[in-house]
């Protein structure tokens, strides 16, 4: 017995809080925390990833009951659950706890949004079980993070899992004792490898961590047995995953302190830590102008060093790679000025002139570069030079996407999938989320008519 | 890219081998191994772990193609491999792969049988699979064993992912290419910690392997791209799992030294470690008559240190919990002469006269001392002193269950469920897998009339 009760008191507080115990700010960024995932997981729902996927879970499918959103398809739960994390990640265009690069809606909300339409769930437990799904996730990941990070865990997974579990077991009304069986649950099956990186495992993640928080959830209703001191024990999940802990990630403040009033949201469409090369780019090239862009013959960078360590990939061949290059996503940005989603095809990945842009970038790390910014030099072919520093790109915490930013980011996305006018709708839907609107309602309006 | 080709040569032999290349006394021992957990896996079937994962399972159950074993109950494949992955390790009385603690035919043989109602799969093809499969999860997990499984990983599942994903991606006919895929998704399912033994989620854990393998081997055949070098990648799982790695214990000698021929059979239904002292206390009973057990004072062992690290609980208070303490173990072998299931019950461990005789049984850890060896003392009364020493315990490698034991297990245990008739008549079956038997017909000769 350890003598921290981690689990225990932290699945007390997931089972005891009170509506009135979420602070207006908290739920405010949850709402745009589930604004951002459904334009992600709609925007993403045609890409080659999530139609693999269901070429598999579409024979294996229990009754119907959930939409997997932007598609005419139709799973039971659990593998709606698995679908729509997968599509809300496939772009690498969601949220990001910037502390440990959980991307925490796509665990959290696909199995909540899932769940909703079998059982009776009103949109505020909904967004409040959301919020406390994000929380639990994100103080997880920050008691192990960066040692579990830097081991080569995908933090979304193994963190994701014990989110989707907390806000599903608070969704169904789990008891105390059920709840810390449900971490447990999710304790035991909490993984993913960032090895998988640039493949279409990456996004496998948050869907396997939404199905499988769910599970946990629904197991412990059952009354399936588990651990009850999975997070803490001495050979717990914390122990075995990272070589340090930090219980007061976890424990302290809570109910004060919020996490997921950190959620910030992808600018583009690709791994965070190239946002501040794509933004400084973007802004390089709207002052050469895109005519300028050909006289080019250098671009070298001063980066974070965990730039290189996550988007090194220096010759992508397909458009999942090239999210982990900073090298195509700084050409791509200057020869293109695009950082969406069409940045990121195959497509774009083979265009020469981007490649033979390409070619031209160089970065190298600096220890006193932070995440959210970046230090450009640009040589051109006349000797000229031009510099850019970008300090908190934008996205990050210091600069986060506006409202209206966060609805053009939607209507872009959403709309090449419904429409223009259809993706306006479910935005208007979504904002409400918290405040009556229909959870099935919403899951119905994704679906193309 | 590593130096050594770990993944893609593995693939290579999965995909690979030829029938003939699979020697008689491996495609017994795989026999005799499928024979074991059918047995163990209708034996469990009626734990109420299996009735609380089955509450679970059965609503989001797909087209219902495959059996659970020992029940009226069916599922898609995917919820079959999981359920009767439960029901063959929830009495803790499969298999051992001894090297590892590996029990390897619940992650492989419930994926393949579950698979093989829903594919043409001969009887031939559904042995090689298996053999190979526990090949597959036998060797990866020698690579990365003790420092695994010391950290806490519960290596069975850990490692049985990729044997399930090996044995249906070879079922299923992937090309080489695919299985690295397969092979890459199981690594990132691959999960599992000690800290549940003791509770339901401990039979879960070969449940998922077997569940996610399968599920592995279907994406990759779908078109779901991963990693193609997932074991041995910079973090790839060996290195993020592990702090050594041995890759010659996976590469090494492929298809001359066979792994899966090492696998034994428990004789007592609960962790391999206790088995000596059930062992030598059966015989001690034997030797001094149920009468004299009364007057026993003190039991003094001392045992391999792993003994008191897996199964140290000094007061179970569940059957599941009993499995993990030898001190109960002890005392019910004394006491009642018993290490069949019937020895691990809540009734068993709630027993005054064995929670008595708990209180007398002490056990010290003794470097010196193998993992199938002990030495016990008893003290009477009387103030007479009994000494035995176990060398090679019951059912370890070098004192392996015969055949003719092997069907008196089954029949025990099948018995129970199906009836001494019935259980005869499908043990009969499976000992002719391989052979020609109809996989269908074996499934279906498991659910009671």
């Amino acid at each position: 017995m350890s003598q921290i009760m981690v689990t225990a008191q932290l699945a007390r507080w997931i089972v005891g809080l009170k509506e009135e115990g979420v602070p207006p700010d908290v739920r405010k960024e949850g709402v745009r925390t589930f604004v951002n995932w459904l334009g992600c997981a709609v925007g993403g729902s045609r890409h080659e990833t999530v139609d693999a996927a269901l070429r598999v879970l579409n024979p294996f499918s229990g009754p119907r009951t959930s939409t997997v959103l932007g598609r005419a398809d139709r799973l039971d739960a659990l593998g709606a659950a698995l679908a729509n994390g997968i599509s809300s990640h496939v772009l690498d265009y969601d949220d990001t706890h910037l502390k440990t690069i959980i991307h925490p809606a796509g665990p959290v909300s696909s199995a909540l949004l899932a769940l909703a339409e079998t059982r009776e769930l009103s949109s505020r437990e909904f967004l409040d079980a959301q919020i406390i799904g994000t929380e639990v996730e994100c103080r997880i990941g920050n008691a192990v993070y960066p040692d579990h990070y830097d081991r080569g865990w995908h933090i979304t997974g193994t963190a994701g899992v014990f989110g989707s579990a907390a806000a599903c077991g608070r969704a169904i009304g789990l008891c105390e004792r059920r709840m810390r069986w449900a971490l447990g649950l999710a304790a035991t099956q909490s993984s993913g490898l960032r090895e998988m990186f640039g493949t279409m495992t990456k996004s496998f993640h948050p869907g396997a961590a939404a199905r499988n928080g769910l599970m946990s959830a629904l197991l412990a209703e059952a009354g399936f047995t588990s651990s009850l001191q999975s997070i803490e024990a001495k050979r717990g999940w914390a122990n075995v995953v990272s070589d340090t802990q930090d219980y007061g990630e976890i424990l302290d403040d809570l109910g004060t302190r919020w996490e997921a009033s950190q959620n910030s949201y992808k600018p583009f469409a690709c791994g965070i830590v190239i946002h501040p090369a794509i933004d400084g780019c973007r802004q390089i090239r709207d002052v050469i102008g895109a005519g300028r862009v050909g006289e080019i013959e250098s671009v070298d960078m001063r980066v974070s060093p965990l730039v290189l360590e996550l988007t090194g990939k220096d010759s992508p061949e397909t458009g999942l790679e090239g999210k982990f290059s900073v090298f195509h996503a700084t050409a791509c940005a200057l020869v293109r000025g695009d950082g969406s989603p069409a940045a990121f095809t195959d497509e774009a990945v083979k265009d020469p002139e981007i490649i033979a842009m390409r070619s031209r970038v160089h970065a190298v790390p600096d220890p006193n570069m932070k995440e959210d910014s970046i230090h450009i030099e640009i040589r051109f072919r006349d000797g000229t030079r031009l510099q850019k520093r970008v300090d908190n790109a934008v996205g990050s915490r210091s600069n986060p996407l506006t409202d209206s930013q966060l609805e053009e980011k939607f209507v872009d996305q959403a709309g090449l999938v419904l429409g223009e006018e259809e993706a306006r709708g479910l935005l208007s839907k979504a904002w409400r989320i918290g405040g009556g609107e229909s959870l099935k309602e919403i899951a119905l309006a994704s679906v193309p008519k």
